[in-house]
């Protein structure tokens, strides 16, 4: 029963047996096989456009390293104050952009409103040189709280920021959870709604550890050759991260494994949704949930072994207190997740509630 | 007839098979897993002592990240001319410091002699707030040239660098090599040595993408933690790491890799020594031959297939005059060098000679 | 009628004097001359303790070469969310650490509270490397809305930095007005408070350029020998930054230009108080004024040649809503303010307040 | 006799007047004030062109700032091995630029040849991106030995820095002894002979502290702005600044000041060469010499007071040994040297050599 995280799994039998595959001969170190130009032309096609490509080994690389073109050193990169970028990465954007300055932006979920971006624009909006002037939106998809934004949503912002001369980030470290829940085409919610670069993983959903940066204007990355290099992220036996993307985006193997671990995601919000106590401030969207659980089933459901982390949400809507008893949980299910876990999580929070009625 | 460099083979079957055998179930992840603390351990047992370890996917990395613990933003790292710190990466370690100055030092075989060492330091030795004070020195080994330094040359260096309170720092891209051709213990050649800080490679050696970078005093090391998670250095499915580097160092695996390397250079070094018109700047002391050839030597092995590149040597002896129909040339052999390509290719090399004498 | 600053006037007449008679005959260059000396010796015996003390010209350098000393890159310091260092130095604080985070904490008057700080701390205290850690508490003193730390305020804060392993850092742009005000020694608003380093302004207050970053603790300021250096900030002809800084702390001149400054700013306070439709937020404690003006006294000011600013407080107590026929204004004496100045202003004010009554 | 440095001395009498003047009545800061754009059109009228401007304190900081508009992080910059950038600034150039590599061509007299440069280009002009590419060519114009580069001694290194899609920048810390030694205009010997970016000294020329960044393309300096402000380097009170170039500038004062110190530097040159034992490996081109002298004038010299230090040339001309009983040495004139100062110095020196033959 590990729902600690979507990175406590390996690789999918597919994705492993690749990398198994790439080690045959010898091939040009850095990017110059094969393997990574099919992975260019793979990723343009599933674009729709001509793409430039830049795969790294993490998520917190490619963040970084894709806000440093998006931005100078002095400027400021708009996110959600809860964002993996300004909470997760131990300064990894500031680091990588030389200085820039996160700024976060508060709302429910973990995602951003056209209010709050309209908001933190015009506190920030002054024109003189004391002032870091913004630069880039950063947008996470699906959300730090496992939310969707509906194509809709994201042009809503994005709109905002073109009207501001803002590049538009997405970390999509997540998603194909996003894709695979939304339904869209990749390019409807990426370049075709106003993104210009897309952090798009394959690690958390079923690789070992491969993360593509995409511009979708080419012209915009082509610094990116110096900048992975010179941050240590250019890999000399490059073609085993083209290898796991090859497998992870081919026949679809992206969307079937993000749809298994969205699909166990619904199974065990169902299922802990009839136990009495536990409550969701937010709909499940994704392989993410964020219940509030009495603390006895949190206790029982460790006692047998479960595997999950409690949560801080600084956002949470008014009407879910957390009281004394209570703890705000993560789960995350993955496209290793079996029915199996989900039901026999339930089953142990179920019984545990019935403990507490009983007492 | 590969020989363009180490890092264009994959990973040796036994790594491989590690890795394959590492996907089994979850685990916590970011080094929270019970490979990673193997690792810990067996790496201290083999350097004889408690050390810190810190496993990243890159030599650029390992080599900006240790020098960014040694030296302060303006200081001053001492290293040969042409080593890869301050030639091959693209400024990364000026990066990882964040503005440290790279000095490099002439000497043939791209080692550091004591002379050359005392002279950069009495050139750079002024004690005023304009100048960059000297903070370490980088030593490879073995060299960018396949240069080994003896025990005896390590202690002669690291004894001017204590006694002007520099750090050690080994690039040990190659280290296997380097042990494996002097036959001592690892401990001896560092930090007994006077090194303070080795980054281990095993990429080159045999491995996927894994090094280590090994303080022997953990205290020193101790901000890696955070240098490597914002430097995005930090792998979340890092047993992947660990299962690399356990196999790699597991039953001397490593020595055995490296000692295979070894001796296909020095069996193509015997072979192409023969080859009249071809000249040795250099023995060959572990896996990297830079011998002169006739151009039409060097054409007639392009013509059959062979990989290899041509090198820029800026300390050659003088010696060794490259003419007009002359170019120096790297070959690297590999774990995975066969002897038959090494034949293949002195076979080639001596037609081509008997062609151009014939004519 | 100028409220725009206190640095949009030139230097007090006695500093200027000591910049002519600094200007005889030759002293070496750097800092190594005469006058600079005295000026350690003379800050070390207003201190009342041996201290560290390194000038430079502007207080945006001051403050973020003193904050690179006090946090790692990766590191989060804590400041008010008005602060200059956060608000208005352009991303200078993350240029000089390397890229450190400044995270603000909310509070009226620009001032922090405990709880506002335990809060932050709570937020911030997790302990993986993810997440930046924090290491520096940043306070102003005056702060931007012109109000005190009272002795004990800086006390119960600095407690709280301590227990947390947290340096402290002051912004004193205007300690001059603080120290006047507060009619305290400055060594028990600092270091007997708690305070590791003070940025010491005299540029506001009365000279040229000039602001000094005081370490307490001498050892913990060596480094910035050479961090001054490199960010281009130690003068060759150093004598005048120390001939400035002589004069200013000279016979308490200091306190006398900073006592007229906020004698002045409390004559305008009672002044304006008296004007109907006038609120003050805060009361008036240093040389800052930051009233609640009706529109058209402001535009009846401003037609009459008066140059002050509005202003965007974004901790306004909740009592006080600035409705669309209001602005805040910032209001800002000097050593320079005259009573005839300040008569005036108000004198104005009265009179546009008496027309929109008989409207 | 103070020979020490050009910035030993103080203001001009009407620099300084200058400043006194400016410290009437109130200004708006941060350069919004009259002077600055009176310097502004000044200087453009100097340059005969409409240029951007940026004023800042030293130096150290004109020069960081300028590079680091002129190369990326990655980027290579070349400049002569015994310029102030790479040899004086404690890592500033590596600080402002956020990591970029200074890399030294030696020559004699501190000047680059097209030989030089043309080698260190044909070394550095390699592809992959291993490699920092080269981006930036900085000149120093006098050199850090008192050479003069010749307008078409410009124009051949500029030519060769566009062919090569190098930007170029003129460290001119003494570009006014340049000038006057010259006789050109100002438009010949930077941007119509390939300058991009001028650092224009008045420090060591006449005045306190003041520097201008010049943008011959003032597109090309707009995030000057941003990147001053961060920098600590945007004076508050900038009147005061723009009130010592306006001085400088001001009907030919810089070049009277730059022609005193050149003609002080000639006389003294004339006297030292009658001077048995005293060696001229350079001519005397502005206010700078290099003579190496026997010990024992050296030592009278200092026993009678004067001022001076001792020099290393990296590249001293081979017919110029330094042997035990000499020392070269640095004797830098300025705006304020008397010739009863030169004269005394040759005086003493005529006379110490006079003992040397007699013993």
């Amino acid at each position: 029963m590990f729902f600690a995280s979507d990175n406590g799994l390996g690789a999918s039998d597919k994705v492993m047996k690749a990398i198994v595959d790439a080690n045959a001969g010898p091939t040009l170190g850095y990017g110059n096989d094969e393997a990574t130009k099919r992975v260019e032309r793979q990723i343009s096609d599933l674009f729709e456009r001509e793409v430039g490509v830049y795969m790294v080994a993490t998520g917190t690389a490619a963040n970084g390293l894709a806000l440093s073109t998006l931005t100078p050193p002095w400027g400021i990169v708009l996110c959600h104050e809860e964002s993996h970028v300004i909470e997760d990465e131990c300064c990894g954007p500031e680091f990588f952009t030389g200085g820039a300055k996160l700024v976060g932006i508060a709302g429910a979920g973990a995602k951003i409103t056209p209010d709050g971006l309209n908001g933190a624009l015009a506190k920030l909006g002054r024109r003189v040189p004391h002032h870091a002037p913004v630069h880039a939106l950063s947008l996470t998809q699906s959300t730090e709280l496992g939310q969707l934004y509906s194509i809709d949503e994201v042009k809503a912002l994005t709109a905002i920021a073109k009207a501001n001369n803002l590049n538009v980030h997405m970390d999509g470290a997540r998603f194909a959870n996003a894709v695979a829940a939304l339904g869209c085409k990749p390019a409807d919610i990426t370049w075709k709604a106003g993104v210009d670069v897309l952090c798009f993983g394959s690690t958390k959903g079923g690789a070992l550890a491969c993360e593509a940066i995409i511009y979708f204007d080419p012209a915009k990355g082509t610094e990116m050759v110096r900048r992975r290099m010179r941050g240590g992220h250019l890999l000399s036996k490059h073609r085993f991260l083209a290898a796991q993307m090859e497998a992870f985006l081919g026949d679809g193997h992206w969307l079937d494994l993000a749809g298994h671990a969205n699909a166990m995601a619904t199974r065990l919000a169902k299922g802990l949704a009839a136990v009495p106590g536990v409550r969701f401030p937010y709909s499940v969207q994704s392989n993410g949930l964020f219940p509030i659980l009495p603390k006895p089933i949190e206790a029982a459901l460790k006692a047998e072994g479960a595997v999950f982390y409690p949560w801080l949400d600084k956002s949470l809507p008014a009407a879910f207190t957390i009281g004394p008893n209570d703890v705000m949980v993560r789960l995350v299910t993955s496209f290793a997740t079996t029915a199996d876990d989900v039901d026999r999580f339930v089953d142990i929070a179920t019984r545990a509630a019935g403990l507490i009625a009983a007492e």
